[in-house]
């Protein structure tokens, strides 16, 4: 007897922007394992008596091991029990989701991915403007500011990232962005370009503050903070 | 008087992939203004009486002119009532949000912006992997296959486009991708590239084909067809 698995994506942390299909798999599950961004008010449409775990993976904090959450995923589904596996934002976007899909294809249990809002995606929303633009902005790019160990991946494509022609977004950035920057700025990305920071999108502590890259990168180096954020860059509309 | 507006992400097309906000919004709507991807059992949320007034965009098809949306968008709020603006996906991702943002701001309407599910994001949950790996895409892009009169837009970043670990993600490009790919080829990335046209993502109509660049390019040159499609390219999880 196996049981079901559903990936779902929670969106940045609003319980109203969850999906209508997440909320039904949250009805449904038997337990619901949870990283911390997922956790709150969203969790109250898991039915009474489901069991609620978490496995609390949270941005700028260290997480438990990737083996040990795969293996409590496995165990679980094992039960034949209908698992929810929420993950916030979606869960295919810097959400590990490959490692814990590949166990549960070895185990050979069976599930579905349900997508979520991206935390970039309603970040762009908070802060009004979108992440495309007609002429200016033609390519929206995602990335990770650090490694597993925390630190700034060494294999970043310097010159992608450094095209003021895109609106990119660092998910995980704030302790890496001023190396970063540096490197960008040599790279020919000018210290004036647009820059928002986005605090706990989507929460009551969200903030969105306007600034540049370059005085980004020197507020980051002076305080690094301990909130969840992401940094915005580019051609950034001024609606 | 002035209405308000909200600018609403339907998500991808399956109606269950709306988020509670959306359909919040719906139900207290006076009227809704929606693209044709975005329409259906989505509108079914829409209170009795309200005004569903289609405004016809839609991927592959002449688009009406993008002035003329906002001309009705502004004149609609200016009667004092409760606006949706539905767009399919996010509504800032290709939405050409920018514009009509920008007649609400002259006019002095106020609105504000609701995430949805981005298409693509939907597309990579139905091919069952993820968009991000850990060691191997780090960063996710998505770009537009099309510029305002239908070519391939002239200023595509090449390199970045090029770049085998990243995952890609071309928004109405199945016209133009036979000639995007011999100019990526020509910068490096191998025709063996893992591929995935994704068709009606989350539709009744629904096909996810896995290929590579190469193959997709010959087989788009000989038939461009006209469903909606995603392309998804790079390195893309075997799970």
């Amino acid at each position: 007897m196996t049981g079901f698995v559903s990936f779902v994506g929670s969106g940045p942390g609003d319980p109203e922007l969850l999906t209508l299909k997440a909320v039904d798999r949250l009805k449904r599950a038997d337990a619901v394992l949870f990283d911390d961004l997922s956790s709150g008010p969203i969790l109250g449409h898991a039915r009474q008596g489901a069991d609620l775990v978490g496995v609390g993976k949270r941005a700028g904090r260290p997480s438990p091991k990737q083996d040990h959450v795969s293996r409590l995923l496995v165990d679980y589904a094992l039960t034949g029990q209908r698992i929810v596996r929420l993950k916030s934002g979606d869960s295919g976007i810097f959400g590990r989701l490959e490692e814990e899909l590949t166990a549960l294809k070895a185990a050979g249990i069976p599930y579905e991915i349900i997508p979520g809002v991206p935390s970039a995606v309603a970040a762009a929303a908070a802060a009004g403007i979108p992440l495309t633009r007609r002429l200016t902005a033609r390519r929206v790019q995602f990335v990770t500011g650090h490694d597993v160990s925390g630190a700034l991946p060494e294999d970043l494509n310097l010159d992608a990232l450094a095209d003021p022609m895109a609106s990119t977004v660092i998910f995980m950035g704030k302790g890496t962005f001023p190396r970063l920057f540096a490197m960008l700025e040599a790279r020919g990305l000018p210290a004036s370009t647009p820059a928002i920071l986005a605090e706990e999108v989507s929460g009551p502590g969200q903030t969105i503050t306007r600034t540049t890259v370059g005085a980004l990168a020197e507020q980051l180096a002076a305080e690094k903070g301990t909130k969840a954020a992401l940094i915005l860059y580019g051609s950034l509309a001024e609606v």
